[in-house]
């Protein structure tokens, strides 16, 4: 830990040495018009058994994200010491201020949690939470598990992923780690721009790191319900945490690989879709349309695919911003 | 018309008896903050073609629904006079200004359309637009279309509907019309409180009035889009309006008969589906599940079907509050 | 109940004619942007054993004022339905909307409850709870007590208070329900504008209503608290609900008699009160002073009783506006 | 005064009938989140000498218009009794709430003072205020004038208007009042829509009743008060209530005989004003242009005068929104 | 002063070296919105005679604070240059965003300027003020006296207070001048979390510094004022800039020895405290419940005393949020 | 180019080395609650033809100012390749998220753009524009104009300016700019705080750089438009990248000497203005008056010139608040 850095003001109420189930939270003071002696408190469960590596468990980083609240906050209701070897440390709300209002980033300082690592002690809450998982909780774990989904204003085809990194031992573990999750879809990721990613900090510290997206619009279904809880259980096992055999699973492996894959908006308006998640496309095919939204009978605005390949991702809501990316064209690679 | 109200300041700026394509606005003016002599302006198309039938085709009655925009923005700006025998007036953003604000209702006046009929001449805007169509509209119109779908916090199987009257011969009427739509599902409606809403008034001047709910979530998808297209083409085939063959679909007859259709929280928190939209349900089923986001560790509220059917309807967001209805279990009539 | 009238849309999950002791609530659907099929859901207690009076008792009508709802719920957790002869209904947050907000007035239509009366079944969220009151439950109540503080902007000496009423049979009982409670201090209030008030509802249905000050500043204290449970159990036994003797209590008898009694401030600023709650002052004496926030040095505005008496009420908050009420000095009656 | 209305809850700090100089409030009680026992201060100032006719002056009666205030906040600080025969009302900042909040319509409620009249003595509190002057100062008045500017999203020519009245004999005293203030300009108004207004309200008590448009943007400049500083002063000289003469003035008389003096938008966007107010313009001359707001190199739309005259007012942001007037022509009368 | 560091854009209006009353402003520019050319001002009063020693009294470092603020304001008002020797230097709303706001923290930027030292010249508005005191006040002064109390959300037993430092010879100075100050009670503070305090920029700068918590809740009373009075002209004699004696006091001297003095909720809910401030509780005895807020009938959550002592602090509001302080218990040292 | 410092993310869509017309954005990705895939996206135009110099002119640095934008818009409109020698690089709304939202600042940060120089790469979206300007346009530049005006809360006599500079090279070739730009004004500035400018980045770069203040009050005219427009033109002539000869102008040149030529409010009320701009002002006269917004009858606050000049600049809204500055007096140099 880096000596000239002051301590990260966030206390636990769990003992990470401690053997057994424990449900307890992150207090984090902090100090506010409506509570001069408030704190975000944060809930964590740590189940732990003896020796054995550690995985690191956690979903609402983006808080309008519900496939790894959901799933990790049953998990954490179930998961007993007596079925783990090492130990698994769950954070079903990680942005828990963001969580609780429903949004992608948090209310108090408009943090977007996955872009502030790695953080400040001394900086805005959203800051201070960053530091944490930096300084504290990423290096107590083996295996990182970051549960996403699109949130209120994209969706997703459900998918695992892991990053193309310059250590290629450390990419192996995370796509074997990948494959174990046995979502529908899988994707090697080349991020284009990673600074202050969450995924960088946990790689960067040579974590085994996966992520996912596992559907969207602010909301989550059975089926994704049940890709997330599978998925993790799966990663546990493969893991050597939980024993077992992993549930199988066939995933489609897809490859976004350049920025011809996006398709953005420079006008605001209507959205209609012209194609669905999973289908499809054609380079050069009309894929949306953006009405006018102040009179009827203009013509609308046509964007074509700059590419052929798999609808994967959309714009969610019904009304679209110039600047917002339509769709996102992946390869299927097998 | 009433001759002891005040008339609706509201003034067209197409003419609903000439024949042609028209696109207008309906001006409603309203002196305000940051325009003091400035208007609600609603986009309006009117397609006439000689003598016959009016169809009065509305959407974006509630402002977060986006099948009915899109599919009307669409007719209108391809609908010729010569297709046309009678009259089409096309109003695809009804409350035009929560639809421009993504909401379910009026940032103006927090106006739901819906229930604010039959309005008032010298009410809020909400109210002017609901006497405009009270007072000017529906008397103009035979049958009458009006699109709905689940909005930002709902999420509905795709169906028309129609509700039970007291005249037979105009429910009738109704029937074929929401048939001859071909939506997937078919709804017959008991509506259990029936005040203030825009089927009502159409309903209680004796016009063919079909409703739908074709999606929800606040997003649109090229599926649904296509279900609200071909169904309002088929409606004015089958009106006489248009010529030709409506387009063959095969619907399933749902019905809601009672209030044990209904399964709503009364706990706040992060809510778990365990079964999806059209899925069979049993009765005593648990069907969803509302987890604390305060603290880990701590069961579940369990939510079950007070009765057999399918899932036709369900809350949307993540998280869900005291009081929110949570599913809705149809009865299934073939 | 008033035939023309159409029904309130509330309906209660408790069962008033049951005996045995029933948590519920009272379902008012609300309809809005973050819940389209969502509702608002009040709180609700009914304790009954056989025949014998009904009391109605109410908190939180104003929803910054703590003393009821703490001792009403506690109450609802307590009561057993073998203590009891006839009936309670418990309404611990009668303004739930207002009280879940920690505010006066409801959040949705800023609506005071206690200024909505008789309201309407077609109105606003305000309007509807108000209507159900006077139209279901006040009907169902031979002694009504609702428990109010001074909120987060008066604190007031704690009293009981019941009103002047044209009917003398009626103000007797009202007065001997109100010595029964056991306040530290009683008043007697001739209200000067009773237009909307729950009290006036009450009244003018004949039923004994009794009210009360015990605190305020949007906070209650184990004292006052302690004031209110006593007085609550006191009245149930003065109504022969409870079984037993009333808590021994000494009251001191206070008046308001004229608008003399007010002291307003018509500039804003900072306030310094010269006197306490509780202390006596003389007429002409400095009782509070108002100084300038934007400069020092300016000599602050001075404000005198124009009566002597006790410091009755004073106005909370540490800055004052042009228009507040500064103090109330009231007659010590004995 | 209507016997079955109840009283309206404000009460004078000032007595109508005494002679002197009085400066008071009209003190309307509000209870709100942030006073429970607070209240509306609206300024006002009587003067009084003896017999004679009564002048009611007000500014502020919408919030952003300062010509009003200024003057009438100059007058009230320099009348002397001595120098009145009769009694001067002024009110200068008639609508105090959206006054002090720099704004048309009120904070409280979004009331448009100018469009509630009558008013409710059980209404909003800016029905309240409208209720006020309806049934308790316009009975107190011989000669009432109103004075108003642009507000911050209008521009006008400075003017003094009065309206086209059924008794002729009212308007000839009301068109010599609006000569006698000697606006650089005049304009004779038929009014399309007058339901609401105050000017309605004090014209059917039978009052001589003038207005004014004075400038606008939210702002005023020497120039403009003066001409409102010597129109009052003119005025109260005609009304026989002050003596001397009048300063002398020249009017042009201006017109606006239809609706084709409007020019509104149908596009949001950047306003290019191409003739400034006074200008002369042609019909069918591009008098504004709106440029498209989200890219480059677009034309921008154009909007031309539809008759000739000259430019008498101007929409004043430099942003426009669809629905919004852009300029007014007016004919020259002389 | 660090020569690396711009200047801090504020200018006092008052001359610091000039003997006699100045009351004056700091003035810090701020461009915003509503006034592009506009400036913070911050009220001081300089009085001063002749050599001697500098007092910086200051209040509204909280802005909802109230008996600092009222102290100084009258201080400030009489103080005679004639009465003092050295200077007193006094700004009553040290943060005057927030006093202005009735805030805890500045509406601009949400700045804590108690947790933002030592601030920086070209940072935000609270931040610049930081800086202010850091760099130019705090080495003018040799005693400094910062008035606290509990603000909205907190409530205190009155004491004043001072740190346990490193320095000896400093804490003795300052708690001579605590003792001086002669408070109802005396708090030895050994601070956990001292970064950004403006005690520790005092201190750090060899500073006498003693602050007080004197009340709370967002009020003030005459008794807690004339505490604050007293303990001004007693500091002030204390240090020898006003001559006489000071007012006897006795005070008892409490400690808060460790982190068991804190009890905190987990629970968000309806907060009865079961103790009173200046109440002696038991270790394990139920301090405070937090009841259910959507529902009755519910077993309210127990907090219990970790430790025997004194209630010398507790939260407010009558509503508490997971993570909030509910109460401290101190030790009574004598 | 810092090597150190990461990339700006923000994308051109078009390609400054390339010859001809180009209509694009600057692609700025804002990952926020309602667009997780968002962008800002800023018009810009670019006009190449062959070798020559560069011109960067900008609008909407801050976004309430209309007269840049205007032109501007229209010079992207109109602007051929072929009258071109060299390069223009058009950016009209520079600020844009502040200039669509009508705000001197930007609504996403409340970032002062022209206070943000030299800007992050990695901070608030305001900062990020700023770096980009700063390391990628301004080194394109050989002439930088950027166009102001007073905005919503200023207003100005419509002059160019150019700042002393300690390259006296540099600053005549400024001058000679200033005066090519043929406003009727044009002022040398000496600014006293040029820290965090546009302006300051431009000139240590060494660009000749010209800034104006066109009007101000959020608006624009058809006279202050048509100045901008020939001031761009003339100063591109002036340059030599259009062909022709500038438009004459005569301009008066002022300058603002020192402090004394600011007038301040230490009040809060209504504004009155005794001079209007472009009139003579002599020291000592009154100026402005600030008047009672709570009562009448209380004398106003007078300001009083502190020389004598020209009435350069004024406060433009109604009110007032402390702390704003009243008025600018300018010598008349000639």
């Amino acid at each position: 830990m880096n000596a000239a850095l002051r301590d990260n003001p966030i206390s636990p109420t769990v003992d990470f040495a401690r053997d057994g189930v424990q449900h307890g939270h992150l207090k984090l003071p902090y100090s506010r018009d409506d509570s001069a002696w408030g704190a975000v408190m944060i809930p964590i469960t740590v189940v732990k058994n003896g020796a054995g590596p550690t995985a690191l468990l956690t979903g609402g980083n983006h808080g309008d994200e519900y496939e790894g609240p959901v799933a990790l906050a049953k998990l954490a209701q179930q998961l007993q010491a007596s079925e783990v070897r090492g130990r698994v440390i769950i954070v079903p709300f990680m942005n828990t201020p963001a969580f609780l209002a429903g949004r992608r980033t948090s209310p108090i300082d408009a943090g977007n949690l996955n872009r502030s690592f790695p953080g400040k002690p001394d900086g805005t809450v959203t800051q201070k939470i960053a530091d944490y998982f930096q300084r504290y909780l990423l290096p107590l774990a083996d295996l990182v598990l970051d549960i996403h989904s699109g949130g209120k204003t994209l969706d997703f085809l459900p998918f695992a992923a892991c990053h193309v990194l310059p250590d290629k031992a450390q990419q192996e573990c995370a796509e074997a780690a990948m494959q174990a999750f046995g979502a529908p879809w899988c994707m090697r990721m080349l991020e284009l721009d990673a600074v202050g990613m969450y995924d960088t900090a946990a790689e960067e510290q040579g974590k085994v790191f996966i992520t996912t997206e596992l559907g969207g619009g602010g909301t989550s279904s059975a089926r994704t319900v049940a890709i997330a809880e599978r998925g993790v259980r799966n990663v546990l096992i493969h893991a050597g945490i939980l024993a077992g055999e992993p549930a199988p699973a066939e995933s489609v492996l897809l490859d976004m690989p350049d920025g011809d894959c996006f398709v953005s908006s420079t006008h605001s308006g209507l959205l209609e879709m012209c194609r669905d998640l999973g289908e499809r496309v054609e380079q050069g095919e009309v894929i949306a349309r953006v009405h006018d939204v102040q009179r009827t009978g203009t013509p609308a605005v046509e964007y074509r695919a700059k590419r052929s390949g798999l609808l994967a991702a959309r714009h969610f809501p019904g009304l679209v911003q110039s600047g917002d990316t339509l769709a996102v064209i992946a390869d299927v690679l097998g």
